[in-house]
């Protein structure tokens, strides 16, 4: 830690792992991560752990818990005498247990804890609890209880490869160069999706009045991209990134959609080919994944045994291999060749359905797939002219993986004055975006970017059917609990 | 990186500052950043350098150019022949340039690029461009441009130093043991604050049938803090932060508001000392600053020297010294001892105002300063009573700071579930926080926790007056600009 060379202590609450190592019989009682123990090369005498019960075995001779503090799946094992035992000492309830850090004999686990005292630090009411010890409940069943089921295996083990994923996507663009900043969440613009945007007004009590005088003068509304406002710090540090919740009302129930959710976003100057963008799209998706299997290989196997069997081998391959690329135009050709029958009957100009998608993906060697070259009038005004006729299609890019459909989407932006501006009249916009137009006025610069969908990610690495069970709270349609 | 083990090749994009050295005259043409080409130890040929011009000086022998791509506050020369010279080749204007870079002649200069060819890649109209070549405008000035002010110095510099005291904040929990959770931004919660809260409908269209039938079937509101559902997490992961926005709809004008901002938080389990949670407090303090004053020195001097001259003494001091802890009893005692009169009369059980707060700030020495164990009817529900009274005061914590006041907030929270059941019921609240009541009633454990505001950190590191300037696009009453 850099801090230490200016003179200060060293924080007094770091649990680096490799203090473990450190610890000897005879030392002042150290408090251990059950995660840390669990690693702990040598037995060790003074060792207080703490967390929660997460099963109580009691026999003749010995009493077993397992002991879990949330920093792994894993739980310790605490062996002690049954004169240890309370009528507190529950499923669920919170202790702090201090003795001796031992081998284990069982060959599944490395050290457990032979208590010499267990105290229970607060009680849990089992009848009332919802959760039941040794039951795996299913998803469905713990989202009723989005204050409890951080504390099943599966939510912590999700949760944490959350957490995990997130440093890693930090991390790969801190090391390539790109600054992050933060992109507003309240925001004025409200042209690019109109229908499905959330607005804003100060609460009850002021909202009368609010109705002719908005608190920011203007309609304010939820942010749906940091796309624009990311355009401009391109303008002047040439690679940016965000990370931050994005909003659609969309009044959706299906597994696939939340009103609140996580977006990566890029934007990189100076670039003047799509395949550029794809390919920070194909190098952020393999090292966040590969740090994430490398980091919680445990949280991820959890995963890939109970709730997608298949999903390891398919990662396995899509590390290996490099992604499809196919146009737009490619893709409408092979789906009119399909012998397979669609609901939406393909036809150039028309959106690709969700089972067009799958059809692609499938046909493609169920491989992430890249549709590039997308019908001009289907997208945003932002995207580049390819003129490859007249208005024909648009630098787009859609990144598209196997059981979720569009994961990513990127393109170039129109960095050309006219191009963009007379797009921007035709739609009524100019005025609107007159701050838009003078980013290509002053020192415009070739350049795109892409938005990655942080839930859909881990829907697909973990193989997680439903949107909601990858989010801490998920807000959705009638549904907004805590 | 961790990827490369597993079969696919290493990023292209990647640009670290180490692969300078190894570019030789002769070499295909290496694109560098500005910080790379000046970081460079050897000189090199085939350098292509892409950037915005921050100022062209015409010489009837020499052409110089600085250019500027945002990596770094410092520009980089270019040397060429007059001829190279352009009528677009101006302030402001997007440049592409290819050359040699050589040892500079100037001292304050490692290494410049002689150009062998300009290329404009976008002119600047700059009789339009409100920004103009080598003048420090005023940051009042620059405020009116949201989409434009990220290419001055000082803005430049700032957001630099936000991005990389934002990855230190998350290193050093990480490194510390805490798990990164996103708290949701909509909640259900409109307890806490409800004068100041933003609410959400869904957008013009959808709201009068909204009016009857909330989005979420509940009135949903923009957060003012995660710690509630931090203290959920903490419930399972022992450990846990979040660093995101947060909203207030205060109707202020002040250099100190923000209607929309962002906090660090933080929540541990199984703590029982109010000195646990300072211990955080400054130990997150003082290693996110070293780092910060570490990896951008120049960006930071660039305030300390034209900004707030006196600040880097003052922030040099801090880091040495222990921060100055005082009871809220002893800083009433210490402000009815003034000599100095104040607006508000200091009295036991009133809030403390700024002005009490810069002179008990003063009074200690200008170091930062924990204030600890306020009156329990001035703070949340949420707050452990001391029981060193009936109701007396409660294990809260600020930590005031020179020049700004209120930096942190934090607070042991009431793990004792028939104190906060009585509390709840006297508020009134029992029904709508039944879901906070059963984190007491399941393995409930001493918890505390803080939150940092993001903006005012800034604000003190660097010494900026108003927080409207530290932030990229700032949101307050009145102003929603992009």
């Amino acid at each position: 830690m850099l801090a230490a060379r200016r003179g200060w202590r060293a924080p007094r609450a770091c649990w680096a792992p490799r203090r473990c190592a450190a610890l000897s019989p005879g030392r002042a009682a150290a408090r251990l991560r059950v995660r840390q123990a669990l690693a702990a090369r040598e037995p060790a005498g003074g060792v207080t752990v703490q967390g929660w019960v997460r099963s109580v075995r009691s026999q003749k001779e010995v009493l077993f818990l397992h002991i879990n503090d949330g920093s792994s799946l894993e739980n310790l094992q605490v062996v002690a005498d049954p004169s240890l035992e309370t009528r507190d000492l529950t499923f669920g309830s919170a202790v702090e247990v201090q003795g001796k850090l031992v081998k284990s004999p069982h060959r599944m686990q490395n050290m457990e804890l032979k208590a010499e005292t267990i105290r229970v630090v607060g009680p849990c009411d089992t009848w009332a609890f919802p959760l039941k010890t040794k039951e795996r409940h299913p998803l469905e069943y713990v989202r009723q209880f989005p204050h409890l089921r951080c504390r099943t295996n599966t939510l912590g083990s999700l949760l944490r490869v959350r957490s995990e994923a997130t440093a890693a996507i930090h991390a790969f663009f801190k090391e390539n160069g790109y600054m992050h900043i933060h992109t507003p969440i309240i925001t004025s613009n409200d042209c690019e999706g109109a229908g499905e945007l959330f607005q804003i007004e100060t609460s009850n009590e002021a909202r009368e009045s609010a109705e002719k005088n908005h608190f920011f003068d203007v309609p304010a509304f939820l942010t749906v991209s940091g796309q624009l406002h990311l355009e401009v710090m391109a303008g002047a540090f040439t690679r940016v990134f965000t990370f931050g919740p994005t909003f659609r009302a969309e009044n959706s129930q299906s597994r696939r959609h939340l009103a609140e959710f996580y977006m990566v976003e890029a934007e990189l100057s100076f670039t003047e080919s799509l395949q550029d963008i794809m390919q920070v799209m194909e190098d952020l998706f393999k090292t966040a994944t590969s740090t994430v299997l490398s980091k919680c290989p445990h949280d991820v196997e959890l995963f890939h045994k109970y709730v997608a069997p298949a999903q390891k081998g398919r990662l396995e391959q899509m590390l290996k291999k490099r992604f499809v690329t196919i146009s737009y135009s490619e893709a409408v050709e092979i789906l009119k060749q399909a012998s397979q029958t669609f609901t939406f009957k393909p036809e150039w100009g028309c959106d690709l359905q969700t089972e067009h998608e799958k059809y692609l993906v499938k046909h493609c060697g169920e491989v992430p797939l890249f549709v590039i070259n997308y019908p001009y009038d289907l997208k945003p005004f932002y995207m580049r002219d390819n003129e490859d006729g007249p208005q024909h299609t648009v630098a787009a890019v859609d990144l598209l993986v196997p059981g979720i459909g569009e994961l990513c989407g990127g393109s170039l932006r129109e960095e050309r004055l006219p191009f963009i501006e007379s797009r921007l009249q035709r739609l009524g916009l100019a005025d609107a975006y007159q701050w838009y137009l003078d980013l290509r006025k002053f020192g415009s610069v070739p350049h795109g970017g892409f938005g990655m969908g942080f839930e859909r990610y881990l829907q697909y690495v973990l193989g997680v059917d439903n949107i909601k069970d990858v989010i801490p709270f998920p807000r959705f349609s009638h549904s907004c609990l805590l």
